[in-house]
């Protein structure tokens, strides 16, 4: 069920300059007698992948793995005091280090939005600068993923999609955990199997052109195939002649397993080359004249949602897709996931002071504070809008609330009680470096996503053009930014 | 030196497909009784990413330390039993399972071109099928990330390029071993320490913007930074203004150093958003007046081989690059590596008959034979061609020799004796299972990727409308082909 990341020596994985600065917190600690800053920091992302109406989010297991198993190797403290630039009483810290601080976040599986915390860590700051290369990795990757399975399922509907990316993939990790992230965002199953085998999810997968060529005629290649795996006769058909001799021997072999009685759970074609709806359209008439209505047409090359949307509106007759390059890269679009300190602790004043960051780039001013994320629900149980709050306000669905745009301050909304109710959306992972959360199987994850689909209104899930669920600032949290914001300028 | 793939578990990293196949070869010839086909593979791709004229060849290592370590565990066969697919007889072969084929290569770090064999396996048919997936996945990622690289450090020479994409990595393969690629195709290190450290690489970088949100001010923020770390004094100056705040108190800072006799062998600022090209200017000018003629000025923030393009043209004084999402996630291409079989082995004539692939889409028409592959230089040491021709042919460079395109087969060239020479360039890594390859280190490759740049004319180096390098077949290689295509038609 978990990932094999908790047995890889990875506490390296970051950027050098984390431990630069972990070394100069440390430093600066001791030198001035105090304890370290307890702070906050956000992960967040400023837009959405492929220009969809949300995100997917995955990557929460990953993440815990990590976390939980971080620990320098004598070996790497080795490289680093070999580097030169660290200090003994550093390197020795580092020799001890764990994690204790703690971590909250959304679910795996969650339909989330940009500029809202999706985790948030309270922790010492040294602890908390560590974590972020690696743990921004694994959610702008899972999450980039499992936004594109969406859109590639979604185009796809009624019928079902593998995934079959892991050639293709940005290396092992990429086709590991995209697999899974694509089968928690809507795929039907993999055809990578150490996936399969690691999130027990179905490993699918026939045949490819080599297995037709290595035989002296197609045929043979077949009814080989057919007859050792009778309830997986999925023939690929396009090695030499579509039309003219993959489907014609396809229903040959077809016959001879009627004949000799071998039955077939699921058998039928696929097709991974030439024009999909053409090829698709003519080998559909040729399986249903020769009596097999219910051999299903795959199709493979290169698809994504646009395609399959395009191929479908021209009528193709395809039952099943596999998709491969274009939703394991992520192809066409990135996740700029960032990570951004959002408050430090003050000891005297007992409370979270907010800090900002200013930016050249509008987009790039951040969300000051300790913060909550509260969803509001109206009463079909769609979402209205997705509020942001300091992490202590307490909010009480039996009075009106009042939700405005934090750019566009003029565009309101007064909530009356009965119409509307709120959940948090930060879970607690980890408190004080304990882990406190039961995980998710990725089955489970792939059914809390269904779930969540059924919250979005048509307009949010729309693939092209949707409307953006709104995100806006509790009264408190806005005036505060609004007051840091005119401190610096 | 070497990568943590061998320390892994990862037999099952295969499409599903792979191992129906492997068991389907495996029953053939045990119901056939006869000896398993002996078969030759190559890894190719058909069109070079980002339209660049040629693609850098990497992975090989990571390639070899897949091979070399592949076997199924206990566990690995517990899963394929539970799966109900397979039978016992062919789970216990794969219990001993080794790969016992050969392989030939490029040389990592090489300059190579579409549709000629990068790597070619000679191998029983069922390993050559296992090892498809994972070699794929590794060819195709580091050559994208490489040749990215290639095109982000051609345009910024003479500044150098740092990879800093680790966070925005499609997971922590992607990072650990893009940044590896990017390496050896140019960039002068990486924030990767991981990678810094497994291949004995330079880690780089120096501060976040929680730094110096975490002091009470910018300026305190440098001098804690600065005094710490004297030689790598690069202070990230845009967190609240860079023109009015982050550039003066840079200033007061390196006065601050000079004034206290603190030496530094590397000082200056990162600009990390706003207009990069007037920002530069602007705090050049400002550092230049301050007597700081030599202070670093570092850019970052979404930069790829256009940007820095568009930037020099404006004139922008930047010296250092540090380039994260668009090279570690080959934003805006992929590269679509294949593997197909080309010949199988007849054990009565002694000799490979050549296979060949048929597609509608003639683009996908493969080249058939156990090949290999040359490279003719002319004079000056540059490349006119690459020739593929069976593996067992035999040039005589003091003869004369005429290359011809294969498509266009009128584009004729005599070369005279004299005026070329050959070089075959698909060297033995593993012989009958064994490695006999001397593996370079990144640093070597690094070195080779360099001596490769300079067998390029400009035309085929240039980053926008490149002229590709020629690749033409042998006579006999496209007789071959000829006679094998009008034989299916």
């Amino acid at each position: 069920m978990f990932s094999e990341i908790a047995k890889r020596d990875i506490a390296l994985l970051t950027d050098f300059y984390e431990l630069l600065m972990m070394e100069g917190y440390f430093n600066y600690t001791k030198n001035n007698e105090q304890k370290e800053q307890l702070v906050t920091f956000d992960v967040f992302y400023r837009n959405n992948p492929f220009s969809n109406g949300f995100a997917v989010f995955c990557g929460l297991n990953e993440i815990i793995d990590y976390i939980a198993n971080l620990k320098f190797t004598d070996d790497d403290i080795k490289y680093l005091k070999d580097n030169g630039t660290f200090s003994d009483d550093f390197l020795n810290y580092l020799k001890g280090f764990k994690f204790t601080g703690s971590l909250y976040a959304f679910e795996e599986g969650s339909v989330i939005n940009r500029k809202e915390p999706i985790i948030k860590i309270v922790a010492p700051i040294s602890e908390a600068q560590l974590i972020e290369s690696a743990m921004l990795c694994l959610f702008n990757h899972e999450t980039l993923i499992a936004t594109k399975a969406y859109r590639v399922c979604e185009a796809a509907k009624p019928c079902g999609v593998m995934e079959f990316g892991l050639r293709r993939a940005m290396s092992f990790d990429a086709g590991i955990y995209g697999a899974k992230a694509a089968c928690i965002a809507g795929c039907i199953g993999t055809s990578n199997v150490l996936t399969a085998k690691m999130y027990d999810l179905p490993a699918l997968g026939t045949m490819a052109h080599s297995w037709i060529m290595s035989f002296d005629d197609e045929l043979s290649a077949f009814k080989e195939f057919a007859t050792k795996y009778p309830d997986m006769a999925i023939l690929l058909v396009d090695t030499y002649d579509t039309l003219k001799s993959g489907v014609p021997n396809a229903i040959k072999t077809f016959d001879y397993m009627k004949e000799k009685g071998i039955k077939s759970k699921k058998f039928g074609i696929r097709l991974d080359s030439g024009d999909l709806a053409y090829l698709s359209k003519e080998a559909r008439k040729m399986l249903d004249d020769a009596g097999y209505k219910d051999a299903v047409i795959c199709a493979s090359n290169d698809l994504d949602e646009d395609l399959i949307m395009s191929l479908n509106m021209q009528g193709a007759k395809i039952g099943l897709y596999g998709v491969g390059t274009k939703l394991i890269t992520g192809n066409g679009s990135t996740l700029g996931g960032v990570y951004k300190l959002s408050s430090v602790y003050d000891e005297d004043k007992k409370e979270f002071i907010p800090k900002l960051k200013i930016s050249s780039n509008v987009e790039k001013v951040t969300n000051p504070g300790n913060k909550e994320v509260y969803r509001i629900y109206d009463n079909s149980n769609k979402i209205i809008a997705d509020l942001i709050s300091f992490h202590d306000e307490e909010f009480d669905d039996s009075e009106e609330l009042t939700i405005f745009d934090p750019v566009h301050t003029w565009k309101k909304r007064d909530l009356k009680p009965g119409e509307y109710k709120m959940k948090k959306m930060l879970s607690p992972i980890f408190i004080d470096g304990k882990l406190v959360y039961k995980r998710k199987t990725v089955m489970e994850s792939k059914k809390y996503f269904e779930k969540e689909l059924e919250t979005l209104y048509d307009d949010n899930k729309r693939l092209t053009n949707p409307k953006e669920i709104y995100v806006d600032l509790s009264q408190k949290l806005y005036d505060t930014k609004i007051k840091l914001l005119s401190d610096y300028s």
